[in-house]
């Protein structure tokens, strides 16, 4: 019999996980809740964590056990700071999942560079180098394949690409910087800038029909209206693309891709935006004209992707 | 007898040549003009960079030769394009170089990611496996070491961090874009900083001795002042440290490295700048409390750096 192989995305709400086999197949999934709430404990988040792992090997333990988690993961597994995971805070989960278990080879590593792993290994990067992954979700995310791996930086931290700061003197981050990535081209990225429309007396059809409270436009209620095809709504979808080609073109620049993959919740809409990004690109990258066509798509592994990354990495040990 | 090594680094003046043995000593070196003007042909670059080689080995072939150019250089040695040498626009440098010397193994590539390879190998960044280079001359170059490797990306333009976007609506930049890096963190950055200064009313002692003519301050008149201990003019000096932590903070995000090393001309007088920019740098950088120190340093390779570093690829083909 084969190796069990197991991979886990730990989000701030669900967790993911996967069972593949040597192929990569994915043979056996689940998901399931993440425990919530003040008094949850980092034990309570190994148990949910270990019975996530149970139901996709029919209770048996992994041979390789990957660990995508939602936070600053040193490259040892250890959890630096997750927002919106605490009880996860300072935890050395290889050391943890190790000691549950005793058999397995285990990894563990931020999120998005899973996701990133997996869009590269079975996905929309296949056959690609250098690769750009950005995950676009409440905030941004991102992971760099270089000369054909996942490039983790000295410490793991690599891919914090959403706190690029675009300009200093933008809208406050909640990280303390003004003018972050993940202000503009996120899904709260959305939500700002279709409110700073509707102050600046744009999106008037969408404001009446909100009851005419600039302030209550939230990102659904505009992909809804760009979908009925409201003019003004569009403009934000393209100031959206314009701001990730932004983003997307000072990484160009500084790693040389030959793909940017856009993953993430906000990428189900990402026909709104993507071609506005798309467009935009040659005008904000230095030397566009020698260089080769930059396509940015979207991912292919779609949600699993994290778990499926982590996975694969447990693979490559 | 042992191979003879040998590196060039062609800037848009000089041609700067090294001999090196298997350790990385160099052992003979030489230094001579880029011909200039209209007229020139690349056959006048290539029997110039010919000559420099020739001047290093006594004459001889060599059985290795790295060349360092200054411009967009893809992975398999053909130069883009080159602002300063445009001669060389669209040569294939890996294939002219290896007819002039048959016997050679050739490698070519862009000038900052050979100095990065020497700073890495043999200067002030030993013993790190992720590293920045930022070198800062009239414009700012850039090299990535990630995972112990330098990482020339998809199609060898990795590392044109001096274009990064800092301020959309920031001053304009000859590439087209607005708010460049190297509009504010280098030689040039320093003069528009210093005449920004100067024409908002400071400076008066230092636009006073130019004669009361703002526009006249230059980079030099503004390092002079500073040794001089002129406190508006050390104001500038905070400015262009803030500008280039700005700007080490993103790549420090993105990337994650362990060490910055400084280099190109402006670093000559980085006691000026470097310490402002270490003292900004953990206000610009997201969850700087859970990340390791980032030192920024000089480079200790200097002027050879491009050369040597080029050297030092060829021997690692």
């Amino acid at each position: 019999m084969s190796d069990a192989i197991v991979g886990l995305d730990v989000g701030g709400t669900k967790i993911a996980a996967v069972a593949i086999d040597d192929t990569f197949q994915i043979i056996g999934e689940a998901v399931s809740p993440v425990p919530r709430g003040g008094s949850v404990s980092v034990d309570d988040v190994l148990t949910a964590m270990t019975q996530a792992v149970r139901a996709v090997t029919g209770g048996a333990d992994p041979d390789r056990l990957g660990a995508g988690l939602p936070g600053m993961v040193t490259r040892e597994g250890r959890m630096t700071v997750a927002p919106n995971l605490p009880a996860a805070n300072g935890v050395d989960f290889t050391a943890e999942l190790g000691r549950i278990f005793p058999s397995a080879q285990v990894v563990v590593l931020n999120d998005a560079d899973a996701a990133t792993v997996a869009e590269h290994r079975v996905g929309a990067a296949v056959g690609h180098d250098n690769v750009l992954m950005v995950t676009l979700g409440t905030g941004i995310g991102g992971g760099l394949i270089l000369d054909g791996k996942i490039r983790r930086g000295a410490h793991g931290f690599a891919g914090e690409i959403g706190h690029m700061v675009l300009d200093p003197s933008g809208p406050a981050c909640p990280c303390g910087q003004r003018g972050c990535f993940e202000r503009y081209a996120s899904g709260s990225g959305l939500a700002r800038l279709a409110r700073e429309a509707a102050m600046s007396g744009h999106l008037t059809s969408l404001v009446t029909a909100l009851g005419g409270d600039s302030e209550a436009v939230r990102g659904e209620d505009v992909a809804a209206a760009a979908r009925a095809g409201d003019g003004e709504v569009l403009a934000v979808f393209d100031e959206l693309g314009w701001w990730l080609a932004r983003g997307v073109a000072n990484l160009a620049m500084i790693v040389d891709f030959s793909l940017v993959v856009v993953g993430g919740g906000l990428s189900d809409i990402a026909d709104l935006f993507l071609p506005a990004a798309q467009r935009h690109l040659p005008e904000l990258c230095e030397g566009w004209s020698y260089r080769a066509p930059l396509p940015i798509v979207t991912s292919t592994v779609g949600t699993r992707a994290g778990a499926l990354g982590a996975a694969v990495m447990a693979v490559d040990l």
